[in-house]
């Protein structure tokens, strides 16, 4: 039944709702050692922070996280780490008056059927994309126990709407370029398409959807648990978990369904003394191993469902027909704010299995 | 570092290689009262069979199944049940002569790495495509579960390379059709281009990838425990598991990404006294939960790694490069035989969400 | 490498340090619908505060319970409960003076090495007995849970260093009288020497070990989960989780090892329509499956191992011998907290399994 | 519901049935790269053979163990390893006679209501002390994976009935003397009042319970995972898996209960340069953590439920009161059988954690 932790080797477990006292999670098995301060779990915190486009400014919290467990003396113990963001200034009576009109594209309904009714509606309770705060502060761990080895999460956005990355960017782009644009994109001209579409479809006051990619570098080759702890199954599930993701794929990914094996087969070959293949329709995946290639995965995430315009849904109590109109300013593309989310989920797998297969210690000395 | 577990509630544990004594899997937590014969679970491996195109005979296996243990009087006990095919008249030979050729689009070089040479390379030993035999077994008991619930899992092929279904089947089509079609395909017209598509890439030596989709029929809405444990997020990772898969998305899925929220959101309405949508771009499942509408999940094949035209590889013990010429005949198309596997896959993910929400319950009586 | 998460349906995720910020804990798996307040778990708490002899009286916290997530409107939602209670007014200082100087009976040494010196060593840290507030949090909503079939969890103090609870008592006086006793003891008379026993040893700077009996009443026969999840393993397991224990037995326990099989061995009988047995040597649990007979385990707890009498042991520093005295006031028999700490677990236990098998519904309406 | 997986990095699962085909395991988690064979494995299950005291011969079977997969040109494979067990030449009539009449000190009664009746009831099925062969067969790979480390995993009997062992033994003894005695026992004085117990009881339809002691040498300190997954934790929860085992304690055990902390705790020294205790009440363990010293812990056995003696119990069908005589030959004192049973669980136990903390790689080179 329960369905709030994550992982093997390195558990998180996410607590807390939209509108009630807080959003936390605990970090479970993170290694003793690592350096560790609020800063640092603030500085992923920001990047998911809603209002960076002047046009799309939906409710705005301050979100400082207070670290409550497991860091002693700037360094993480080996106990469980427990991190919260308190709740502040939020206004739940809009949800009051429509408790028993169910959203189109949210969980009221499945959830009601769910949880019999008991469960926290309020801004969608603790399935909220709220919660997505408590896998960042977990992501940011996470992504540092990588970064001790080196290794480099990056995600950036590829699509907006029906506008997609005009040209193959460079990782360097990614890096620098992405992580400064209010919409994560890696190419200055499709930026500014990326930021007409979403504003467009503010206006309008409908939402846009997109998609993620997410790129990891410096990974070694054969981490992964087949048959049912597979990199990519692991990296698939945990995606699917961010509220609004409808695919997710590795490398060539569907398009591979249309290649021949001739064409999609990644050749192998010695480059400076090192095992690689030549190009990388894999996405650095095979068997459910990784492969020493940079990992690629594409996330697709819908349009947000919370729109301004009228929608058609039912009274649950009288089960007639009623007509729902969402008020409150709602964020027009959660793909945007899902580039870190992304990034955070990736890195949890990663970790995961890294420690799991002896390539983090559990003592970082 | 074990990976061999799926499942929560309803476990189920693969063995065995493709060249080795067998293939098995031990089911854990099936409810007692099932009835449950050996012909149950042979009928869903000779749907996995190979061989189904005159043109397309791999390695034919006999594959008889045999229950060891679980099952007293025709029954499930409620005791794990362990379930083996025996391997017979296999050729290892070819593989002796490419041990320390990688073959690309395989997992033979990241295996070797991450089971530091210790693994049974053998056709893929552990990792082998085989192994989903398996996943079937195991699937052949959860689908028998969920028919005791109405419940229905049928999946069929909807590309084959270049060339997709043609038109929106129905689902007794799919119900009828793709279940007798040599390529579970479930339009004709269809049928006939996706054999051509196969039989010309394997004339040449080469193989096809393709799309196999999903349908779930009379899933309960309100199955799934979010955060971690959605049901969309344990399908999709069960479905990466299969070897070959490369992409997962449920209802609209990639293509969402290009809808506004006006578009994608399926409205509420009451029909025939039930909650419903009156389309379904979800797939089925909003917010990791199911919305009780049909479940629908499409799952992209890449082609088959393993084709006659020669390829470029290197020799792991040298580091020199090196041709590889792969001999015997092996599947053009992976996806074919991806249709039972998916459905075993989509069977006991939902099986284990409806135990833990006691769905199906502990003894069935 | 985690070990902060209990349990399989129902999950219970301890985190905090004695002299960290807060003692907290996440329960995740709850069923929705159960009436839930602060009052609930502080009540819990209260039994298990120091200070119920007058001689006892060590470091004396306020330990208020706050329910941060996952009750809405008095009830339980079915997302995870997490409950803190804040540290306040303790002393650090005297920890500091003897961080290099393992305390025998503690964990220090073995922590060190186990989390690299890493942890934060004040007051044992995550190790600290004062983690056992989490349990007791946890085990307030396994107990109102249980009570909604009627189960109840009772434990008392069967011995106290040398002296037995001197007659068998009636569940009557251990539901009544155990609960009003200072020392959780049914008998009065052996009440007396209890507290004797203990304020003798605090006089002298030492410290008396003891045992807790736990009874189960009103338990379903048939629950547990053969052969790795037997009820009795997985209490037993959880026992051994709270700080001091050296032993765990069941029903006649180490004494069914000097019995014959005639002798220790149950009858059935019919008493009133049901199935029982005529004597409980087995203490309500065969074949890791609950008889339907009271549960009977018995907790040995170590002497508090922190005394004031001078100990001998070593710089871990310097490798040199030392000599250590441990300032402050203990807690001289940590059995007596063990007490309800021991129902706790048991109850915690209980629930997991019976939500497992479907007793304990997901949604309790 | 299942309960049939143990283990977090290094897994079990048994199957199988006391009358059904076989009895079998699948350890997964075992690091490539071990030498393996099935004589390795025989070796243990031979020391579990009943049949060693000439009065006391039950059912004979020659249970040789077949290695089905995860083994390749002599060495594991980091694949799973499925182990079996055929049975043979069992005669299931007696219980036929007796199906409706639960055995007192068996799980007859409360397995039929666990499993609605479904169950296999001969012999105990899928709950016979039978299925601790498999426990046998994964041990031995876990006392090799510990080898490897130089770690030795020592059981013997300390007690039969009412004969305890009358002094204290050496290691020495128990490694040698123990070994080669037909009771496990390291006095040979002692053992002769063993074997007399044992007759005595076999001679008039009786049996006898028993204490096995288990020590493990040259574990290294700092091995457990708190709170909940403590060392002594995950122990006691395997030990008590046992069909059984009723007492679990480590050191002094129930013993502690009685003393002071003065004489409880172990004071630290400096020996030969490494830190120790001159005393080892804690058994090893201190706060669920290795403390490096000797782990001891020791296991209460009941007596054998099986006797010849009549005794009393109920019809499950009529619901009348019964008179039960069990047939055939029984094992007369468990515990024997229960020392490598023993030493089989603690292996799987300390593997399972060195696994986790990296103190076992995840290939042996």
């Amino acid at each position: 039944m329960p369905g709030s932790v994550f992982g093997h080797s390195f558990r998180v477990i996410a607590f807390g709702e939209s509108h009630g006292k807080c959003v936390g999670v605990v970090v479970d098995g993170c290694p003793a050692g690592l350096e560790l301060s609020e800063e640092d779990v603030q500085k992923e915190l920001d990047r998911r922070r809603p209002g960076r486009l002047p046009l799309v400014s939906p409710r705005v919290e301050e979100d400082r996280v207070e670290i409550l467990s497991g860091v002693f003396r700037g360094r993480t113990t080996g106990a469980p780490i427990c991190m919260i963001i308190w709740n502040r200034g939020f206004d739940s009576s809009p949800y009051e008056k429509i408790a028993d009109l169910p959203r189109p594209g949210h969980a009221d309904y499945p959830a009601r059927v769910r949880y019999g009714g008991f469960n926290d509606y309020r801004g969608g309770g603790y399935l909220s994309g709220r919660l997505t705060a408590s896998f960042v502060m977990a992501g940011a761990v996470a992504k540092k126990l990588l970064s001790t080895k080196g290794i480099e999460v990056l995600a950036h956005l590829v699509q907006v709407g029906g506008v997609k990355l005009s040209r193959e960017v460079s990782v360097e782009e990614v890096r620098e370029k992405a992580a400064n644009s209010p919409v994560f994109c890696a190419d200055p001209g499709t930026e500014k398409r990326f930021v007409e579409e979403i504003e467009s479809a503010a206006r309008e006051g409908d939402s846009v959807g997109g998609v993620v990619e997410c790129l990891v570098l410096n990974l070694p080759a054969g981490i992964g648990d087949p048959l049912f702890d597979s990199i990519d199954a692991d990296l698939a599930k945990i995606l699917f978990d961010i509220p609004g993701v409808k695919g997710v794929e590795f490398g060539a990914g569907f398009s591979a369904a249309s290649l021949k094996g001739s064409q999609n087969n990644d050749p192998y070959a010695i480059v400076d003394g090192r095992v690689m293949t030549t190009s990388n329709r894999a996405g650095g995946v095979l068997g459910g191993l990784t492969t020493g290639m940079p990992l690629v995965v594409r996330v697709a995430f819908k349009p947000t469902p919370s729109i301004r315009k009228p929608q058609r849904t039912i009274n649950l109590r009288t089960l007639e027909e009623a007509q729902l109109v969402i008020e409150g300013r709602h964020d027009p593309c959660i793909a945007i704010r899902g580039v870190p989310v992304v990034e955070a989920m990736v890195a949890m797998v990663l970790v995961d299995h890294m420690l799991r297969l002896g390539h983090i210690p559990a003592v970082l000395r």
